[in-house]
């Protein structure tokens, strides 16, 4: 592990007045988007995004409050008073940056950003690089910092800027001795006079356009709402299947941003989509289809705001997944269990066991190959292959009061799915064998690998064969 | 990566006459033992063990025969040819010394192992490492060279010497300085009085004690079924359950045994297992419970001989293990859709989904956590979590015309089951969170690695959620 010193750090502006916020009744900081004060969202994200050095938030306005929150919530963040915040923001950095590491990125408190964002920024090579959005969806162009791009590089950049061809995103890497040189004069010093400087200067300010990337910049009671929009946006699943994409998520994105402020976690959001699968279970093995199909789609779109919930929180943990996955199985036997048996026919409870065995296959074969080979193909996202469209056939099929036709469907889609994985697998493993052969007649010393390849599973000793518990 | 001259290499003795296998008809290097030639097994078992590096096979006696083999099986290993063979196989370890890295491993080709004893090997510092073995289980002590043991070091050694503390194994790593000069006088040299002489030279000669772990050396065709009864030792699951133990692998180790010097392939094996399943479905589900319940035990037998048969001929693969957990879902679903419905009645019908339901969702469990977290619990194989045992119970609830009580128990302890490991991932997610308050008040640059737990999770992004297929 490389030393705190030589890894990438950050600086948090969050010294300014936001005075147009100041109806919320707290510090601009500490004002709340989606679930988060501000000055959390940014630590948070900047963590998620790949810093991991260290990192300081520069308060001035009402600094004693937000000082106090930042140390409870990140004992390990640091915290710089800037008695010059009211000469521009431009002091905040500069007065951050004989503390920070040799490279270090600065963010805006009031820009919210997604991780993977920060991902690309930090990404882009160069001694001051910035964060641009050439074709921004949630940000005002009205209010924002325009920049003119030259073959990648900021060469232009001011509020009314004409012509113009992206906004500043508010999020920038830059190196320290980059910066040094740029302080001295008293007066105004804002970070675009700044930027402005290191241009005059002959310096180089790269662009990495995050092209239509959800952020957006907090400054009116009514951007937060549009903040909220950018957060929720970046929660997509990659996963979602024809369903989710089309119904699941406009009616889960409501339930989501009514939930995230309150004190429901995503662990209970999983609950609650659990239990309403129990629940419409109960209803379908009593025969109460239209009751039951209603439920079992309403538990689906719930399902899809646990984990919304938990990225928009910057919450989202491999345990809250492992937990999600295991009780979708569980909802997904019991709803099937249910209707096969309210369908009080043999064939129906016949084409319950294949629609139950299809329905858990399914995820088990992606687990068991993820566990196997550290990453899944994109194919494994058929139309077929995902929970929301297996719970929409059944939800249908209650509904319309064909209950084992739909365990039918199911079942025989799920198998179909099934099939198609495996032949994925042996054609693996028949790739596998060809590149060996390909290779088998060169040197040695070129075919290092060629071991790991040819006996790469073995090493498993225990994991094939017998106990699969 | 490094180069290939810097990796640790390995030279493979099969210049020796063979004698006492000559009843074999073929070259001793070409006996077949647990269906692989002793030369392949040699060279593939060094590979799975961890040598990654140049790997030369000396031949001598019938050396033609012997290069000709190598050649067609491995292009990457080089053969030598040792003229001198007849004065001893101290000639083929000095012949090969010049054309081998800095460290190599060298391995008697009568000397059958598992790679899990040249891992120990060669995880042994020493610029020169003798395997050997203070509890042999399946060499003959009356054959093998002795050594005497000096705090973990070889002080004396010889055919017939007593008292002795441990066999020497066979295996070997040698550094290319220790050995460059010890050659020189004409007259017979064995390998055994090169490490003589590097004793008396001052050398240290370390022991890596391989206690009890199985190999065999190969002289005479008696040998040959012990060396097999070693290699099948060597293929026990790691997870094996109670019936797994004491009854399966009893019954399956005779027909792995079988298995292994025809063509059958361990995936073949796989498949027969699952086609005995969907055949003793198909007798539950028309109310054959005794012949049912029989193929249910047969197919659980043969479920651990696809496994054994792979590791015992070195060609494990993490496909092979994939494909058959998957079939091993297939057919328990089958085994229980087929008790359920040949029960008859609705209480069979709802244990059958339970049942169902709950042998899915245990594997479900173990595989997600895997690929979530990449290591699963020892305790995760507790008695009722296992396959063996799951169909053991169904079996014997078939024999004695209990299928529904079975299917109840099978689903009633899969699912306390699947909440234990629930639990455990609760307090997986509680053990993280106390770690991070524990370290919250340190400074930064030793928090290194808080970003990465704290975080962890998010970078999956679309695992969390709706789709998952």
């Amino acid at each position: 592990m490389r030393s705190a010193g030589s890894e990438l750090g950050a600086a948090v502006l969050a010294a300014g007045l936001g005075e147009r916020l100041r109806a919320c009744g707290c510090p601009k900081p500490l004002v709340r988007v989606a679930g988060l004060p501000l000055v959390e969202r940014a630590v948070r994200t900047l963590r998620a995004g790949g810093v991991r050095g260290k990192t300081m938030v520069v308060v001035g306005h009402r600094g004693e409050e937000v000082a106090e929150f930042v140390r409870s919530r990140f004992p390990d963040v640091e915290v710089l008073e800037n008695p010059d915040y009211a000469r521009g923001n431009g002091t905040s950095v500069l007065g951050a940056v004989p503390h920070l590491p040799e490279r270090f990125v600065v963010a805006m408190v009031d820009h919210v950003h997604t991780p993977d964002s920060v991902r690309r920024l930090i990404a882009t090579p160069g001694d001051f690089v910035a964060a641009v959005d050439s074709r921004p969806s949630f940000a005002d162009p009205g209010e924002a910092t325009r920049v003119r791009l030259e073959s990648g590089r900021v060469v232009a950049l001011g509020k009314g800027l004409e012509p113009y061809d992206a906004l500043d995103a508010g999020l920038f890497v830059c190196s320290r001795a980059a910066l040094e040189p740029l302080g001295g004069e008293p007066g105004p010093l804002s970070w675009n006079a700044i930027k402005r400087k290191w241009l005059a200067s002959g310096g180089e300010l790269a662009a990495c356009d995050l092209a239509g990337a959800p952020w957006a910049d907090v400054d009116t009671p009514e951007d937060i709402e549009r903040a909220v929009d950018a957060v929720l946006a970046a929660t997509r699943g990659s996963r979602d299947g024809f369903i989710s994409r089309h119904l699941n998520r406009r009616l889960g994105r409501g339930i989501t941003r009514r939930l995230l402020d309150t004190s429901v976690t995503p662990d209970q959001v999983s609950l609650m989509s659990f239990a309403l699968a129990a629940a419409s279970a109960g209803l379908l093995a009593r025969g109460s289809l239209a009751a039951g199909g209603v439920l079992v789609q309403l538990s689906s779109v719930l399902d899809g705001c646990d984990g919304e919930l938990a990225r928009a929180r910057l919450e989202s943990s491999a345990e809250g997944q492992v937990l999600d996955a295991v009780l979708d199985r569980g909802a997904d036997a019991l709803i099937i269990a249910g209707m096969a048996l309210g369908s009080r026919s043999r064939w129906g409870v016949q084409a319950g066991f294949l629609a139950l065995a299809g329905a858990l296959m399914v995820p088990y074969t992606r687990a068991r190959w993820e566990a196997a080979f550290g990453e899944v193909p994109e194919e494994f996202t058929g139309f077929a292959a995902t929970r929301d469209v297996r719970l929409g056939v059944l939800a249908l099929g209650a509904l319309t009061g064909v209950p084992a036709s739909a365990l039918l469907a199911v079942g025989a889609g799920a198998a179909a799915e099934v099939v198609r994985r495996l032949l994925a697998l042996r054609g693996r493993r028949l790739g596998e064998r060809d590149g060996r052969e390909e290779s088998g007649g060169e040197h040695l010393s070129d075919e290092d690998t060629l071991g790991d390849r040819r006996f790469g599973g073995r090493g498993a000793g225990g994991a094939y064969g017998g106990g699969a518990g």
